[in-house]
């Protein structure tokens, strides 16, 4: 117990020279302003809670040689997290000039939330994280994840009572009912109560106990007491990893899980400029604000200092004392050297089938049907068979809703709780992960991938921008991540967004929203992919590239209804590979320059633009018409701004620089034009898209109601062509009289737009 | 019992009707295919029992004359909500064609969730409702948003198990820790386990009953179970409307809530095709789903309309019997005529301090600073104390944080839960809600603003993604409203967004994310605002003005550390009225053509620019610098795409047609170029913004990190402005030295950027 509790002052103290400290990190001499940092910055107040937590870890670790990582949900710890990192020598073997002696430990401070340092979060640059804490609400969730499929691990969660106040994090809790107590791992969540957020007390820790037991024991938990006491927490420790063994061994149907109460700032000042500050929310980020300025600060934090006896801790040299780093367990079991935490490590390719087993066959394009997701299910169904325990197919209660049902035939939804008769799919260790939060299925998958393992994300487009700011977490946790040499490549995290705008049929305008792709493209190239396939081959060639990728947030929209299939197999891969390319069977330019140019992207968009194609083939038959379908959103972009950017040479030669091109666009218009604006032709681009018209309807009225339906665009066809204006007016009358003829028909039927087979095609004309 | 009875039949048999029927609503002869819709759309699992529950709540209503309204978690029970206005009369006074009876009942019918009717959900169409429940998770929050200061009322807020999986309901339960008993309203939770979601079981009907209570207890209520019985619900609603009483009467601690078990599809049909139905996912939706193929199923559906006896409930005329009419309470107290559900019925204008009385004074531009956010503080606390039960302040534990601490001189943080002696502001029916989620945040204010009353959202930027989705929801519900001509205009939502990507000194890259723009750009334009203002005077201005709309979305971004004032508050007015203007002080145009426009929107990017227009002026005293502040992001559109839109007359004659436009902006560059994509001097046009580069550092660090800064600014106009890049290599030269020589002192020494106030401006040297 003294070894921990010299390990719990060491750390303590490395977490304060780091928020304080330029130099004189041993406080060998006096300290003096000079030794001061001029900002003072980062977060106290919850970081001994953490260090006590870890450092008794460690001896769990070490008696049991227990596989444990550790997730740190108050990230603001960061300093905690760091010095556990310095003290087990992970640090320095990541970063070797941070040496484990005093040199290292002076620039260990010294980094520490400084301009070109490191940030005051656990961070992806903090060994043994894979959370980052920054945005509040996800440690639960990244712990389950982590948990899923690794049996021997146990992840030990602590929760601050600020981030137990999230949404997000309400609903973790009952993650444990999809935990399969014999294939996955345990989750051991610590609710560390310290009483404070920034400036206000935390609901939890102002509950009567009973009550706050009462949640934890409805959550479905055994909840365990603990206050700040050493003996306390580790006789509580040896109790609750018991219990995981009995809840992994069937003698119990709970997890355990620790309440644990500190005060906030634990061991730090007490009072200071007479208002108390131990205990209060004023320990949040720096006790001590004036310490450069402030003699009577200065001489505080030197006794605050001073009281963790540093000469016990530390030799001359500056390393840790040898009963110190005894306490440390070996290699991989230190948690700041876990290979879980680094996902990458472990990551082993997916075994992946051959998609093109599930090719549909197309004898002629634009001629049958075919529900893209459902063939996807397909080739899902077989990635689950080959990779029984290292891929998870997450959904918000969606995946057979978005006709993914296949997957079923081979695997169940994971399901711990209550079965009745006449449940179906539903078994322990299913690989199918559904519950009706998008923030779990984010959460879960995000922990999954982090450690090593792949998965899908399948959700109601719309309904996607309920984990935006997950999404902007996870992205910049890659985007830093890259630029980290030991953080090995980690599957990329891939969604499929189906019942999308466009196909609301049941329901409406609230689930009517594209715009994931807008928040989607605000990060950076280096981590973000776009997929529009239209049809299913096309779908199934983006989602295997996509299983196949590294580091990446890939983003396919496609269809779960049925749409025309356009592509055979080969063509399909061809058309993907490129990104986007001209439909010949669907163009009446021949290879010549064309008169205008009709791109398309997304599903419906593209049935539009065939429909205007083949009208303006049959009304306008001189007129060179070029269709242009868009699969790789990135390839609009200019090189420059992102990888997959086709050279404006190529663009060029695509869409001309001159020519009209008429632009039907699944999501918000301003994509493309944000996408295209450098380009030679954009003057001549004129987008149609969803512009927030919309009711429950069918597809076609929805087209109507946001002018990307073929008649529109074949009036635009004639508004933006130099010379059509003037000689078709008559034509685009009619338009107007068949649209609104359209429109009548759908209002007083309620059925659908004409099918598109039975039109005219170019080539079918030709030949 | 007998006429609660049959008002529930009633409904049921409207819901059904809605969902099948195109004629023939009174059955009065046999059905056949022709009366049954083509697509069956719409979702009867959840209808019953939510029917169930209006049908007893109207019992109350009468017996207590109870104001009560009612929010149906479950959205997707839009048929019941219909139901039970047109029953209730408030249908027909809101939509006279659809008359209360045959003739009205077969429209009623016919418009459900067709083409050109209505949404198959709850959604602004329906008399009664703030709360549409297709994105699931808000009722409970917007519940508690309606009960705060509403003394009188009870909120009734079915929850379906569905939703209660999603994290912003799980985290809902806790607002009763911040209602006030006496000074607000009750809330009276009804948690609606059928089981099912649309292919699932759900987590909290499948854990044992003992586990649900200690759940329920645990959030602090005192929960009470019901089975599907009439008897038992009408017992348990006379118990907890005493409990309700004695809460507000302080002689409980806790409100109850009603637990009400029913099976999915209740009164529906039991098997289908060989199947459960009934009490299965498989009544999620529309149970019998051949009906005009298959005959079988027609007769099913006959079967399962006249069980509830439709002769019993209407008149020959297809009025409601008299005995039906009865149980309806009178007027305003029917809950789809209560005028709360209607918020701008009663709203009333805020009482608004001249907010020129906290002006800043500002005798010279950028000779001083002020904290814009403390000054809106200021004007925040005379708000509240002029408005003191008609106003709140919400945020996520950041009101202190955004420093806009002057509001706790005269209010409090709202809480009823345990109070400590070292607390602080604390007090039942405090102004400021905290907790630690945005979701409540948005939700309770939503439901506040909706039932007419006011208030503000103060939130760190970055993490306000964390209600993108809320956000949408109810820029949808404000852009269907719109076109309602009973629905009166409520107060708009304003967002002040702080701690922004520029200044995350204390946190880092995660805390830096300005993309809420372009999410709020992406709705109608009838309903955003976006406002930028770059010092503490504008911010006054802007804040008024926002305070005083109604039915927007109002985002401000405005920085809470100190800024150059820059503006008089005549001046800032002017400037804010027109929402962009010249800084005639720090340009040296002097009214003639400049050679180069430095146009800027945010604190620090105006900053930044001011500062680059001075280094201008000292290196390159004969070049034309115009710089432009813009305040109202939405003037940079043309006028066809938003009301605010800048005439492109004036557009040309600020920016030109054709000289350089160095565009300095707060947040993704991209969003200048979509905004004024259309503008004729855009090929000109050249943003700066951030670029996803970041760490916790300074915010001049963060400027040359994301080349925003004064010195790149300066490159900028060399490279771009015709003639300097050949002649001035040499200043080139010093910018990139004098940056190189910034980084390094920001890195050496931890220190932000020199002060702008030393330096030389046009007017001053011409002066």
């Amino acid at each position: 117990m003294e070894r921990i509790d010299a390990y719990w002052r060491a750390a303590n103290y490395l977490a304060v020279g780091q928020i304080y400290l330029l130099d004189n990190p041993l406080l060998t001499t006096p300290l003096t302003p000079e030794h001061i940092k001029p900002r003072l910055l980062g977060h106290w107040g919850t970081t001994p809670g953490l260090n006590f937590c870890f450092a008794h870890l460690n001896r769990i670790i070490r008696e049991r040689d227990q596989d444990l990582i550790y997730i740190a949900g108050p990230g603001h710890g960061g300093p905690g997290a760091v010095a556990h990192a310095w003290l087990e020598g992970t640090y320095s073997e990541r970063y070797p000039d941070i040496s484990q002696d005093a040199a290292g430990m002076r620039r260990l401070f010294r980094q520490f939330s400084f301009p070109g340092g490191i940030p005051s979060h656990v961070a992806p640059e903090t060994p043994g994280s894979i959370h980052e804490g920054g945005e509040l609400g996800y440690s639960l969730a990244h712990a389950y994840g982590a948990a899923f499929d690794n049996p021997g691990l146990v992840v030990a969660c602590v929760i601050g009572d600020g981030e137990a106040e999230t949404g997000p994090l309400a609903a973790s809790w009952h993650s444990n009912k999809l935990l399969d107590p014999t294939r996955d791992g345990a989750v051991l969540p610590i609710l560390h109560l310290n009483g404070y957020k920034i400036a206000n007390p935390t609901v939890l820790a102002r509950i009567p106990t009973q009550t706050l037991v009462s949640l934890m024991e409805g959550y479905g938990y055994r909840p365990h007491l603990v206050g700040p006491d050493h003996q306390e927490m580790a006789d509580t420790l040896d109790t609750v990893f018991d219990q995981i063994t009995d809840f992994q061994q069937g003698r119990s149907d709970r997890l355990p899980m620790i309440i644990l109460r500190t005060p906030k700032g634990w061991t730090g000042p007490g009072v200071v400029d007479g208002l108390p500050v131990e205990g209060t929310w004023r320990a949040h980020q720096v006790p001590l604000a004036k310490v450069r300025e402030n003699p009577e600060h200065l001489a505080m934090l030197e006794e605050w200092m001073r009281s963790y006896r540093p000469e016990e801790l530390f030799d001359d040299d500056g390393r840790p004392v040898a009963s110190i780093l005894e306490t440390v367990p070996p290699g991989n079991r230190r948690m700041s050297a876990n290979p879980h935490t680094n996902g990458g490590e472990l990551l082993e390719p997916l075994r992946l089938p051959d998609f093109r087993d599930h090719a549909v066959e197309v004898k002629a394009p634009a001629t049958q049907s075919t529900e893209p997701t459902k063939a996807l299910g397909r080739l899902l169904r077989d990635v689950i068979t080959a990779n029984p325990r290292t891929f998870r197919l997450m959904g918000p209660d969606e995946t057979a809703s978005n006709r993914l049902s296949a997957v079923f035939e081979v695997t169940d939804r994971a399901w711990n709780a209550q079965l009745e008769p006449t449940d179906e799919n539903l078994a322990p260790g299913g690989r199918v992960m559904e519950v009706l939060s998008e923030h779990l299925c984010q959460g879960w998958l995000e922990g999954y991938l982090l450690t090593g393992r792949h998965g899908l994300f399948n959700c109601y487009e719309a309904f996607i921008h309920i984990i935006d700011a997950m999404f902007n977490q996870h992205a910049k946790w890659l985007e830093s991540s890259q630029k980290i040499p030991w953080r090995r490549p980690i599957a990329s995290l891939t969604y499929l967004l189906s019942s999308h705008v466009w196909r609301q049929d049941h329901n409406g305008f609230s689930h009517q929203d594209p715009g994931f792709l807008d928040v989607v493209v605000n990060k950076k190239a280096s981590v973000v992919r776009v997929y529009l396939p239209p049809d299913a081959n096309t779908l199934l060639s983006v989602g295997d590239h996509c299983l196949r990728s590294r580091d990446y947030i890939n983003v396919i929209v496609a269809g779960k209804q049925p749409v025309l299939d356009l592509f055979t197999m080969d063509e399909a891969i061809a058309h993907c590979t490129r990104g986007l390319g001209i439909l010949p069977w669907a163009s009446s330019d021949q290879g010549n320059d064309p008169d205008v140019v009709l791109a398309c992207a997304g599903d419906v968009p593209t049935l539009e633009t065939l429909a205007a194609a083949a009208l303006l083939h049959e009304h306008l038959p001189d007129l060179r018409v070029r269709v242009i379908n868009v699969v790789d959103l990135m390839r609009l972009q200019p090189p420059s701004e992102h990888p997959h950017g086709l050279p404006d040479a190529e663009y060029d030669t695509l869409f001309t620089t001159d020519k009209p091109v008429i632009f039907n666009f699944h999501g918000y218009p301003s994509l493309i034009h944000r996408l295209t604006y450098r380009r030679h032709g954009h003057a001549n681009l004129h987008v149609r898209g969803y512009k927030e018209e919309g009711t429950t309807t069918t597809p076609f009225d929805m087209a109507m109601l946001n002018d990307i339906d073929r008649f529109h665009l074949v009036m635009d066809v004639i508004d933006r062509t130099p010379g059509l204006g003037a000689t078709q007016a008559h034509l685009r009358q009619r338009m107007t009289d068949a649209r609104l003829r359209a429109r009548a028909h759908t209002r007083e039927h309620g059925e659908d737009a004409p099918d598109i087979r039975e039109w005219t095609w170019p080539d079918r004309f030709s030949s």
